[in-house]
């Protein structure tokens, strides 16, 4: 008999159905053929899709992390004012990345669990003038949290004429994220979240009205927009690309466009739904504010005399269910539960049984059960 | 019947054995867990055996090109005053990465096919004072030349207190380089070339000596081995790492380490023999000067009123053979042929008939199976 699998439930890397995994083994191709513009055509149209957008969108070899280096890169000169506001360890790592271009990082502090405004931006904005991008993590993976705003945030950039890069890297195609129609000028994600595919790739999207800022900015050899874009005019990169994973990620594009965005927003919604309300049930508390919610990412508050740490172990080592606790300061108050990419009724009561399991044999008075009672009423139709 | 492959013999990708193929397929784990730390450290382990050194052995999730831009980024500081020797495209391409961190190059431009000798070295060290590191392309994949004074030149680079940086992303694995005793402190190799793995990772080695230097740089967050140092000593990576090319670059390592690294680079320089000699049997001539021929990328010149590019679609179309023309301003000069990973007598044989078809196909006067037989003379034991 096969080993059992764990189930993968951290915020990404997620699960990768079967036929995803199995493109991976398709022969290697050289990336200077027919074969591979074949296959970057298809996967660059289908992204098109993904991130609704009539923009230009490029693939590279590297983490949602280099994805969102290279946004950065290609956008931050010395001296050039970016707001980036920061509510969790992706937004500080983007502020790090702002700092050593050189940049001047006009950042909005928040507390961990909020979102900023389109208020809070707006003041920002006007008091300080002269501001080249806005700079926001769509989706705080390590605080579970949203930024509602966003479409607004969007009007405010593009009024005030001031570039908007969104670091999107774990929410979309599972939530909404019209880039065009929000007025996102650079959008980056990763293969490993919300789509389904193995880690190992980064997508960013580029609006028309990006390039002539970022022709003016000197950037890393292998992060360079504009040489990528010359490539891709040929359907080719312009380095060796991860062949399998690009497979992959054709794949995994096929299944977002088989199911369509509205409904793959639809199944995350309710998903996350059944996690908060599980969750809930049990007396549990999620860490952010109900508005600013992920339905992607699912953070909660680790009860009181309880060690997240040995909730983990339990779940992973008896019930095969692999989450993920807090990351940075917030690492033993919070757990973190993906909700990501295949997502579905199964993995969501799987998981809730296996959290309320745990959560009992470390002596927290659970009512077995009663989370998965009233997870299932939501996926009850 | 399954359609039929075509063999890749460009200078990377190359072709890869079923088993690593296979392996990617395992599933997909987190990378914050105990299964990839144990994956981790026999990649580590065997990564070291594969560079022949004591020092410390990263694996990033990049293109041989995001290796080399990591090397460079973790060096060069504004100002810093580093030699290199341009011979290819790219020796251009590691002088453009210096000169975009604000660095001074001090190049040595060399013909084309040429390598840099230990002399040439020498003479601007002394001439420069205060050169702060030499960046070297051991293998300009662009002209089949191989730096056979790399030796000699590390000694120097030793002797006068200076960084060697040496990109040998189409070499490692298939010709001598055994790193701590050449002296070098950063090497960097790619995972497609000859270790017969899947294109997507950079691997890069790193003495005891060059970390005073490496962290005294502003580098980008994402190439910061400063922070990659300190993930490795848990086992971890910084950012999602690429998680199947992982467990693919694992097993590439244990055939490595199965083979015998003194196997290998004599099957390499076997092969390669057979290639310049069946090539030179049809009257054909190398691109390089014989005493720098490389043994993993075999240049040969295009031959009068010849199109290259036509004789390697026939070659493609009709003889399920993939090799590559001249790469920048060589495209239409020259043919080159990668001999790297898994290369044997049958890859080997294959690709001087398959080139002897069709340069007769295009009206080049071929003794047909001459090359063949030169080849075959070669793999007389």
């Amino acid at each position: 008999m096969e080993e059992r699998r764990n189930l993968i439930m951290v915020p990404g890397p997620t699960n990768v159905p079967d036929r995803v995994m199995r493109a991976m083994t398709k022969p290697i191709i050289t990336h200077r053929g027919p074969e591979f513009r074949a296959l970057y055509g298809e996967i660059t149209e289908n992204l098109k899709y993904l991130f609704q957008t009539e923009g230009e969108v490029f693939t590279l070899t590297a983490s949602g992390t280099g994805g969102v280096e290279c946004a950065i890169s290609n956008v931050v000169n010395q001296g050039d004012k970016i707001i980036i506001p920061v509510f969790g360890l992706f937004s500080e790592r983007m502020k790090e990345k702002i700092l050593r271009r050189g940049g001047e990082a006009v950042e909005i502090p928040l507390e961990w669990g909020t979102a900023p405004t389109a208020d809070q931006i707006k003041e920002v904005v006007e008091k300080e003038g002269n501001v080249k991008a806005i700079a926001i993590v769509y989706n705080e993976t390590s605080t579970g949290v949203t930024v509602r705003d966003l479409p607004e945030i969007g009007r405010i950039a593009e009024e005030n004429n001031i570039l908007l890069v969104v670091d999107a890297v774990s929410i979309l195609g599972g939530d909404m994220l019209p880039v065009d129609e929000w007025g996102v000028d650079i959008c980056i994600t990763g293969s490993q979240k919300c789509i389904a595919c193995p880690p190992g790739l980064a997508m960013i999207s580029v609006s028309e009205g990006a390039w002539d800022l970022i022709e003016k900015t000197t950037k890393p050899f292998y992060f360079d927009l504009v040489q990528t874009r010359s490539f891709s005019k040929r359907m080719e990169t312009p380095f060796t690309p991860a062949v399998p994973l690009f497979y992959a990620l054709d794949e995994a594009l096929k299944m977002v466009r088989e199911e369509g965005l509205e409904n793959r927003f639809r199944r995350h919604k309710i998903c996350s739904e059944a996690f908060y309300g599980g969750i809930e049930a049990q007396g549990l508390t999620p860490f952010p504010e109900k508005k600013n919610r992920s339905n992607t990412v699912i953070a909660f508050n680790t009860p009181k005399n309880i060690e997240n740490t040995e909730v983990r172990r339990i779940m992973r080592e008896h019930y095969k269910v692999v989450i993920d606790v807090g990351a940075g300061k917030l690492r033993k108050d919070i757990f973190r539960i993906g909700c990501m990419g295949i997502i579905s009724e199964a993995e969501t009561l799987q998981t809730i049984m296996a959290l309320e399991n745990a959560l009992a044999d470390v002596g927290y008075p659970v009512k077995i059960g009663r989370g998965i009672e009233v997870a299932q009423q939501r996926f009850h139709m």
